[in-house]
């Protein structure tokens, strides 16, 4: 899980197109972004992706759209 | 979704058991505490809820366990 914070200026649109070209990028990093949850007042997001290693999934970001997290968390889903 | 911070000695055992408190009492305030992800190693634990509004889901998290999150943000999933 991957968290993005005070993003000036943060919409959906705009996020659903950076989320696109994660897609269209992540198999070249064995990276799958699965879905993501955004806050537009506080320009907030929330990243879940499988990968190899945090640095996989923020080199698909920077690769794809340039918009890197500020914190990356390696989570296991809860029971 | 709220983000609970540097919980220490946070293990899965222990957020499985918090869960279902929040479960137990949840229906109370109007809330549905409907999935969550955690890190061990950094003690941190994302919790994706729907409710009336933050504070209703501070509250149960506060009457269950007492474990309230370091902040919570009103997300929409992406599509």
């Amino acid at each position: 899980m991957d968290v993005h914070r005070d993003i000036e200026g943060l919409t959906a649109e705009e996020a659903v197109k950076a989320h696109r070209q994660d897609l269209e990028i992540q198999d070249k990093y064995g990276v799958n972004y699965k879905k993501y949850w955004l806050d537009e007042d506080e320009g907030a997001v929330f990243c879940l992706f499988e990968a190899p290693n945090k640095e996989a999934g923020e080199k698909v970001h920077r690769e794809a759209h340039g918009f890197t997290a500020d914190e990356i968390y390696e989570v296991k889903e809860g029971e």
